[in-house]
C-alpha cells in the first residue's frame, strides 16, 4: 500500500465573520481577518491517495485523471474567487482554513467512487493557507 | 558599498479592472483576475538598501529602524486589506503588481531622507505577487 | 476530526557533547558538532493540534491563543539563546534535535489542559533543525 | 518513540513505458513522459526512522551512519543515472515514482537489520519527483 | 522603468560530453555528468522584461502574451526532452547550463520584435539547473 | 558575457557586540542578538562569477574547481564554528552579516588570480543570514 500526494494551487479571497457571533466577538476572534473588504491568499491544496500500484502501469492512477477531477470539482470554483460570495456554502459558514478543508473534502468525496471505482482511495486533504498554517483532514 | 535586502510579507486582495478600458478589453487583458469580487495573494516585499557599513556597528542601519519605517509607511495600510477600496490610489489605477510596486516605492521614498538622513539609501523595491511573478523597481 | 499545524521559527546555538561519553566518543559520534565553541541553526517548530471544528467560529482554536501559549512556554526561552547554558535541561543532556523535541513537547504538554481545556488536543511536535533533518514526536 | 526524517537528493532520468501495455496505451497513459529519449528530475528522498532516543547520545542513531548506508544502498546507484538502463529492476518495470519508492524501500530494508540491529527501525520512505508529486511507502 | 520577472519550469535530460575534448578530459571535467546514458533535472527558467508601465493597463505586457511566446519558442521543445538528441544545437555543443541559457536567449530574442514591438524589452534570462546552480545572461 | 551563481551552506554562531559601543548602545542596537552566549544561523553563501563561456567545455569554469576553492578559503573555517572566537577578524569587529560578507569577499579575492587566472572573474558575494535578510557585495 502506497500513498501518492499531488499539489495544486489556487488564489482566493475571503473575510472571516461568523453570523453566530456578535460584532465584538468577530473582531476579537478574527482580528484583522474580520476586515469587511476581505483579503486573500495563495492556497496550496494537497490531495493524498492511497492504494496498490497497478502492475501494468506502475501507477496508483494516471495523474492527468486526478488533475481533471480536482480541476472540475474544486479548482474551477475556487481559483481567483471571493469565497464568501462565490462559493455557496460560505454564505452560511466562514471560509476559515478548517471549513475550506471540509468543503474541499466533501466535493472530492462526492463523485470519487464514480470516477475512481475504489482504486485508489482518497486518503487525506491538506490545505496550506500560508507557509505557516495548514489543515489536514483524513478521509475515513 | 554593500546592498542589504530585507523581506516582508502581507496578504491582500485586489481586482484588476481599468477605468480606461472597455468591459470587453478588461476581460480580454486581465482574464479571471477581472472577477468583480476580487481575489487575493500573499505578497512578498523586498526592500533593498545600499550604502557603506557603519564602522561602529558593522551595519548599514539597525534593521529594527527599517522594520518600523516599512511597517508605518506600507504594511499597516496593505496587510489584510482589499487594495481597490482601502488604498486610495487604487481607486484610480488598477492594483497590478507593477502599480503596487510604484505605490510602495513612492511611500518609501517620501519620508526616507527624514528618517535615514542619506545613509543608507533606498536602492530598489521588489514585489513577488506569487512564486512565479515579480516586479523590481530601482530607485534613482 | 481535523489537524491544524502552525509553524514558528527560532535561532539558537548549541554544542553536542554528552557527559556520559568519553572525549573520544564525543568526537567520533558528533563530529564537527562537538566543536567546544558551539554553532547555531534557524530552527522551525511545527505544533500540530487535533480536534473538532468549533461550529461558531469555524476554527479548532483562534491561532493568537496558540501563538501566545507557544511564545510563553517555548519561544521566549529558546530564541537567540545558547541552549547548553541558557536552557537548564541542556546542562545535563545534549541539545540534539531529538532532545530539543522532547523538551519542547514537555513544555507544551505541561500547561495545555489549563489553557485549552481539552479542545483542541496537542497532537504532535515537529522540529526542523535544517532543511535536511527533522524530528517528530507524537503526543500520546 | 520519535521519528527522525533525513533528506537526500539525486538527479536521474527515466522513460515511462510499460512492456505490458500497447504503444497506444503507453502514449495515452504516460503522455509526454513516454518520449523515447527519456527526461529527468531532481528527486528528493526522505528516509524516516522511528525508535527511542539513546540516552547516552541523545540520538536515534548518528546521522553519518544513516548517510553512509543510504549512500551505499541507494544514492551511488541512482545519482546521475538513466534508471531504465542502469538500474536492473527498471528493465522490467517502468521507473514511475511509485516503483522508484518500492525499489528504494526494498534496498533499504534488505541490509537494515545487519547495520542497525533493530534500533532505530525503518519507518517510511518518501520520494518527491517534483515539487508537486510525491509517494510515501510505510515500512511494515 | 520597471523589470518584471516570470518563472517557468521544464524537466529535461542531458549528457555533458564535448566533441572538442578527449574522453579522458570529458571524464575529468564533467565527472558523473559524463555518464553516457545521461541524467535529468527540473529546470527553472526566469524571463526578465524591462520597460515602462502601460498607463491603460497598469502592466508591462499581459502575462498571457509572454506565456504564449515562451511556450512556443522554448517550452514545447525543451519540456520532457533529451536535449542532446532532441534539440538540434546540442548535437554540436554540450547542453551545459551556460549553453542552455545561450540557446534560450537566442530563441527568445529572434522573434521578440515581431511580437512585442519594442515594449517591453527582453532584459535577461536566468536558468536554475538545481537549487544550487544558476546562470544569468543579460540581453544587450 | 554570462554570470554563474553557486550556493553553499554553513552553520555558524555569533554574538553581536561592538567594542566601539557602550553596553547600553550594544543592547539598544543589537537587541537580543547581543545575548552574551551567542546564537546561530544556517547561512547561505552565493558566489557569483562572470566571464565568457569556454567554447571547448561550454562552462565558465568546472564547478568542482570553484567548490574546492570556496571550501578551502571559506567553508572549512566558517562551518560549525563560533565566529567571534574562531575566526580571527571577528575578535575586532562584530560578525554582522555585512562584515561576514566583507570577510568572505576578502578571502575569495585574495587568491583568485592564482587559481582562476582571470577567467572567470569574481562578480559578487551574497550572504543570506535568514530567509528574510541578505547582503550583497559586488566585487569591483
Amino acid at each position: 500500500m502506497l500513498r501518492v500526494a499531488r499539489r495544486y494551487r489556487f488564489s482566493a479571497s475571503h473575510r472571516l465573520n461568523s453570523p453566530l457571533l456578535s460584532d465584538e466577538e468577530n473582531t476579537r476572534i478574527y482580528g484583522k481577518c474580520n476586515n469587511p473588504y476581505g483579503h486573500g491568499h495563495d492556497y496550496v491544496l494537497e490531495v493524498v491517495l492511497r492504494g496498490d500500484v497497478d502492475p501494468q502501469t506502475g501507477l496508483l492512477t494516471p495523474l492527468h485523471r486526478l488533475d481533471n477531477y480536482v480541476h472540475q470539482t474544486v479548482l474551477k470554483d475556487f481559483d481567483l474567487k471571493y469565497m464568501n460570495e462565490q462559493i455557496p456554502v460560505f454564505r452560511d459558514v466562514p471560509p476559515t482554513t478548517e471549513f475550506v478543508a471540509v468543503e474541499i473534502e466533501r466535493r472530492l468525496s462526492e463523485g470519487w467512487q464514480a470516477v475512481f471505482a475504489g482504486a485508489p482511495q482518497l486518503d487525506a486533504v491538506r490545505i496550506y493557507e500560508t507557509r505557516r498554517n495548514s489543515v489536514e483532514l483524513n478521509h475515513e
